[in-house]
């Protein structure tokens, strides 16, 4: 039986927050916005419809908790989800927090600009922050 | 109590599909892509976890089926699902058909370029063929 691997491209671009029932947590690394990605930790799923039914109703309650603890924290004004894949085929499932001064606003985050990488104590408040909130756990 | 009524900016960009039990079901007027927008019948929504949890399972269930009527007749490489609002702040969720071949690949379509509208023969056959695949209620 095939084992979970995070894509080698999201472990470069991201930093690990930490496992919740299904999804590995990763914050991206571009400190301009608070951006959170859910891996669910299942073997060879490209899309949301081919994970099994618990599996999708647990990935949309995780969706859900880190959509709603991203806009709280970060006093979002609108949240952006997506679920694209073009370059990582690997599921992965995007939650950017989005207001009306940051860089790409309107448009989608994606394909914008190169990120810009966090300060080290920046980082380590959001991940400190990001952790307690969702309860995620630790694999480190 | 209010009643839905769909955002106008969506009314100008789609051509109704119809109507799913949760969702109104669009066609983006853009031939290059096949692209359904699904838009919960509900008022006041922006995010997909301000819905109840009725409500969030049911757009899961048609979420899914939306997208894989749209691989599997249109013979996707890769299904893009997109949650932005940003322009348009009723919860409206994108399903887009993406090939290697498309003019945005492997980048967002969103912001790429203008649409280009379908062929009214193009047109018909894509909507005949969407109603029957996702079996929508016709609402005109």
């Amino acid at each position: 039986m095939k084992e979970f691997v995070l894509h080698p491209q999201l472990a470069a671009d991201c930093t690990l927050v930490g496992d919740l029932p299904l999804s590995r947590v990763l914050l991206l690394n571009d400190g301009r916005y608070p951006w959170v990605v859910l891996v669910p930790r299942r073997v060879d799923i490209r899309e949301i419809y081919q994970l099994n039914p618990d599996d999708r109703q647990q990935l949309l309650a995780e969706s859900c908790l880190a959509g709603e603890v991203l806009m709280r924290s970060f006093d979002g004004e609108k949240l952006n989800i997506g679920a694209l894949g073009n370059m990582v085929p690997q599921l992965h499932v995007h939650h950017i927090v989005r207001r009306h001064d940051d860089p790409a606003w309107p448009g989608p985050v994606w394909g914008h600009s190169p990120a810009v990488a966090y300060q080290p104590q920046q980082l380590h408040a959001r991940l400190t922050l990001l952790r307690e909130a969702l309860g995620t756990v630790d694999i480190a």
